[in-house]
């Protein structure tokens, strides 16, 4: 049975940087043209040229090798032909492969905001797209309001999807720019679409996450017939964002009910790479990745100790509606104080330390996780202190270095003028091969402070820490009232891209936070020299 | 035209536990159904009596006032009778109002994780079921893997649904417990079973969004028929998180596809507050609230400038979904933001503190309540903060007393007898009534002996705070990286059992804590004399 094909189209770079927060270079919109192109999606929406320019920039040149390379625009203005509209000019000059034409369709923005009327409007998408077309351009029309227009009036919103397929559009993408609309009213016009004349393979769907289902809206239009789907890395975009092609493409390609019938223009092997894209997508945006993001996130294939969890490390594939490696993920069975031992082995298999089921120094090592667990660590939090704690038992870590004492000291008062002035000190003695180095530093807090001094001088140890870094620094306290404990979490990152977590358990905050840091720069070295073995075999 | 009702069943307790990182204590159990409750849900499942010492504390006794109080837990095994199966008769014998019992439904899971025939499982639902209701439980099963079950062996599937209908379960909730199925094929298997004879008024749905469609599973399940969606606060669960009934609600209640033939149990009015609790429920779990979440993400109404603003501003009911206000959030143009004027006097309102709308006071607090938020502050999250920056604005708050200066500091190190110590000591200088006082305290850490020496002599306020108890210190860093801010959140109470929440925002967490323990005494002071005022009366 031949399977018919579905095209992906990548606006992130368009709509996407409608995402409160999100701005890019002309540089990060280099780079991430060439992570869309690499990765396979058909189309890859550049921008706006003629804009701003950021944008104009961009399109200097083609920025993809093998996606086509989309420009982004409006329709011509009414009362000006095609080729005295410098925004269409521009645009169909532009270095694209094709052009993208945004258009109204629903005739309350015609007159409210393009101010014409709507056979002016739809004469501006007759022409634009032609002339488009005879530029050599692809040509495609965005329909934006296509649904609520349709609801409003149906034979309008018709009439401007028509005028550009029947001027020579290869697409005609109907758009929820509100991104309101119920999947079943989705089904439900763009069948009517079609029933009008327009072929399915003509049509893309645009759709925005306001109601949690622009996944499932891009699906549905898709079951109803269209064969392009727009939308973004991670689902970024304006208000709740765009459908997530990072979600979207796994389904398509993994679910009996798309991928009996369809196919896309990634392979599979392509596909156990979209892990990785969607989390270094995240990195360039130096946001933390969604722990819970389908088939991606850290918890996609993740089980708690629970009902589940024996079950599934015997059956996998009746507790996962997908194998993790066909997305490039992998299956997690979460350490923590009700978890069995298989839990273990399997969780320090993963993480490349051996240990026989029998060996006594397992038992140890579960008995220390629930006494600490007890005393309010999180261990399924803070990967790289369990795996700190499960080498020490099982192995040996070496004694970097000691730290013989710190003092940390917060400071506010008022100074001469009147103003309120914090300090924040920290000192530490720290052991290194028999030698004795203090360290002082201020900080923004005291926390900050005892992590520069710590940091400061580690000796022989200190260019290997020196791409270390703290990205994010979370405190619960546990119990609450006076006999309350501090847990610390820290997570860390280095220049490989690698990212842990740490954990520290204390009354004390200060103590607390000295546990997790230590652990962080413990685990740096330890991985250090785990990657010089590899690198020496 | 009568609607139907649609019944809302939040999982959080339970199956929200099952969130890598997520561990609720009994506190938070009783503080979260509280929540719960109060918002109006029709169920609240608390948890697992009998599985953990957590559970068990909780199901002590009814949590909820409103809210049917849902107790967790398995049919029984195979083998013994119902009465003698100690599992399900904690569990009939909880404090409970209504039982969810979960039951195989896939024969395959019936063999491998029950390890009984298909006729013993059915019998086990049956009696289970039987059990329940006679000791006056609404009881509801669970019916796990059903939609895979279903696929895999629809006769059995279906018996599984009949048996626990047939002998008397109020409802029964089909589980996607993989959460890979799909929409269409929800739609389908639900038709499949009303056809075969269960009412859909005896039918619920549970989701989970392992490919982004827990929310469009759970109306296509409501579409087709059932009468109940179990879902979560922000979509919390397993994995990727069950159905977010935050998103779903309001889609049932404000689009016309849905809202036009079926109520819920919540009313328009609550609905406003909705918004407000997905954010304390966030703020509960330390996690940063998702800005992009469907509804009331701080970006859900927001719009760049751009293509769109200027026409938002002249006709947003034209570019919005719904209005932000029926959700409790508010419409934000980055370009020139247009806070909610109204929003800001309900507030004040409601909190007895008079305000004319004409009043230039109320700008500038709206002013500096937009400007603080976009250095850190949370005021969502910290109403005395509110309340105290809202009465130094719009009238006056006393200086009851100033604090000159405060120290702190953390020592440790190893004792003579290579012991590991750590001290905290805090030093503050307080000026009442032209006198100057000098405290110092120890305690588990720097806040802790801050807050005790801040507390230690406040000269003629200093029978007033003597019932003051801080409850709860949270701490999070806004930003990450170099530019860290710091965010420490204060619950606090008193002797009259009000509790309430103080924020306070810098570079350095004492600093932060400092201001947020300053707002919590403060805002205590002012509230004792507001209700002497009103005892005056």
């Amino acid at each position: 049975m031949t399977r018919e094909r579905i095209y992906l189209y990548d606006t992130t770079l368009r709509d996407g940087q409608q995402t409160p927060g999100v701005d890019f270079s002309v540089e990060d919109k280099i780079a991430i043209a060439g992570m869309l192109d690499a990765f396979g999606f058909d189309y890859v929406e550049g921008g706006y040229p003629g804009a701003n320019p950021t944008d104009t920039a961009f399109f200097e040149k083609k920025r993809t090798r093998k996606s086509s390379f989309v420009a982004f625009g409006m329709t011509k203005r009414a009362g000006v032909s095609a080729s005295n509209d410098p925004g269409l000019v521009a645009l169909i000059q532009s270095s694209a492969d094709a052009t993208c034409l945004v258009a109204k369709s629903w005739d309350y923005h015609v007159r409210v905001a393009l101010g014409c009327t709507n056979d002016e409007n739809l004469e501006s998408i007759s022409s634009s797209v032609a002339a488009s077309v005879a530029a050599g351009k692809e040509t495609m029309v965005d329909c934006e309001h296509f649904f609520d227009g349709y609801k409003a009036n149906p034979a309008y919103a018709l009439s401007c999807a028509r005028a550009a397929y029947d001027a020579g559009a290869r697409w005609v993408i109907l758009c929820d720019t509100n991104g309101g609309t119920q999947p079943t009213e989705v089904r439900e016009i763009v069948s009517a679409v079609i029933a009008s004349g327009i072929p399915g393979a003509n049509l893309g769907i645009h759709a925005h996450d306001d109601t949690g289902q622009a996944v499932a809206n891009s699906l549905a239009a898709v079951d109803a017939g269209v064969r392009q789907i727009q939308g973004t890395l991670n689902g970024i975009g304006e208000r709740c964002g765009n459908a997530n092609l990072i979600t979207i493409l796994p389904t398509l390609m993994l679910k009996p009910a798309f991928a009996d019938r369809f196919e896309t223009g990634i392979s599979h092997d392509k596909l156990t790479g979209i892990s990785r894209l969607s989390h270094s997508f995240d990195e360039f945006l130096n946001r933390v990745p969604n722990l819970q993001s389908p088939y991606v996130g850290a918890s996609a294939f993740a089980t708690k100790a629970g009902i589940h969890a024996s079950a599934l490390l015997k059956e996998p594939e009746t507790y996962e509606h997908v194998p993790p490696e066909t997305v490039g993920n992998t299956r997690r069975v979460m350490v923590s104080d009700q978890g069995g031992k298989s839990n273990f082995i399997a969780e320090l298999t993963r993480r490349g330390i051996p240990v026989a089921k029998d060996d006594p120094r397992l038992d140890t090592l579960i008995a220390l996780v629930k006494e600490r667990e007890a005393q309010g660590y999180a261990y399924e939090g803070a990967d790289a202190s369990f795996d700190l704690l499960a080498r020490r038992t099982l192995g040996a870590v070496p004694t970097f270095f000691h730290v013989e004492s710190f003092r940390c000291m917060v400071e506010r008062r008022y100074d001469a003028n009147g103003n309120v002035k914090t300090v924040s000190e920290a000192i530490v003695k720290i052991l290194i091969d028999g030698e004795e180095k203090m360290s002082v530093a201020e900080g923004d807090g005291p926390v900050n402070a005892l992590d520069i001094a710590l940091r400061k001088d580690l000796g022989k140890f200190q260019n290997e820490i020196d791409d270390l870094t703290l990205t994010d620094f979370k405190v619960r306290i546990l119990n609450g009232g006076t006999e309350a404990i501090t847990r610390v979490l820290i997570e860390s990152h280095d220049g490989t891209g690698e990212r842990w977590r740490t954990v520290g358990v204390s009354e004390n905050l200060i103590d607390a936070s000295f546990q997790a840091l230590m652990d962080s720069i413990v685990y740096k070295l330890v991985k250090n020299r785990a990657q010089q073995a590899v690198a020496a075999q």
